[in-house]
């Protein structure tokens, strides 16, 4: 008793197994793909396995690129001196929505969870230690604000501090527009111990 | 000053051209194609370059299919005599969930929209009079509660009046579990109208 045929569920089960996609957007994806022109399709799926086969990591800062090197490392016009450390990808454009940093990235791929089993030597932080022994002024660490986030943060100052390098953490507060009143009492916490004088 | 090289651009963009997908979901859904193995990259994208090539309108009522006649149609416990009119293949598949719709449907792809310049001809009226031809009991009219949904309604009911097929219209009124509080006045009014006795 059967609403659709296996093509159309085979379909629908896929795409509903990729992330923020339910069962009522796959079906509304699959829907809309079906009443695509076919070149349409084609192009989107060709563009998928491309991207799957030719993307990979950075050799300098393991950000996602189809080059060696990643637009952002490979611009002369950028602070090589300054390394911001985010978590993953997503990260990295959200700083450089900003449009106002000008240094450079090393992108983790994850963060240390005892829970999930993820320990310092899952994440990309070899790779970091190994830019380090070049010429570095700061390290920013920008992963998540959450457990992993901080725990990853106190491993990797940890681990700077020895060689002398600057080692900064983004601040934790009230996010701009926010209403005190909707904001959790941790966060609350954390924007009054790092006031700043007016 | 891109953060991405082109190929994951243009993967972000197609994606994001698609229904209900956001930037930020192209972007995340990217990130995680671009993660997964090749294989099942590979085999989602044949899935939804098959589904295109293969997925075609049933011959009798106009559903999705990959067969000449749909699961609906060719299950001869259903009641061929009565007929549900949707206007897409989301709303067919809503009331399949319910499970307790014995008849067969006719899908329109589409509702009538003097607005958007969609006529009776560019909906699939034809095929539903065609069928009216044969032995039909009831047509049950389940366009959308919308304008375009009643103006559609209407004009099936007076095509289907003079064949002296019965011609119904599923319910208006408070959706189940719905506030009266926080329903609009047009819901409350058609629910008054449609009120039946206890």
């Amino acid at each position: 008793m059967e609403t659709y045929n296996g093509l159309i569920n085979n379909l629908i089960d896929e795409l509903a197994s990729l992330p923020g996609i339910g069962s009522k957007s796959a079906q509304r994806l699959a829907f809309h793909l079906i009443a695509l022109p076919q070149s349409k399709v084609e192009h989107l799926a060709n563009t998928m396995i491309k991207a799957r086969s030719e993307v990979r990591y950075c050799e300098q800062c393991c950000n996602l690129t189809d080059a060696d090197v990643c637009p952002v490392c490979a611009n002369p016009k950028r602070d090589h001196r300054t390394i911001m450390v985010v978590e993953n990808p997503r990260d990295l454009a959200a700083y450089e929505k900003t449009g106002r940093y000008e240094g450079v990235y090393h992108v983790l791929h994850g963060a240390i969870s005892p829970m999930l089993g993820i320990g310092p030597g899952d994440i990309r932080l070899k790779e970091l230690m190994t830019r380090l022994e070049g010429d570095v002024d700061e390290v920013i660490i920008a992963t998540n604000s959450s457990l992993e986030g901080e725990t990853t943060a106190m491993y990797i100052s940890k681990l700077v501090k020895p060689t002398g390098i600057k080692v900064t953490r983004i601040a934790s507060g009230v996010p701009v527009g926010g209403d005190l009143e909707y904001i959790d009492e941790v966060t609350l916490l954390r924007a009054l111990e790092g006031r700043t004088e007016l």
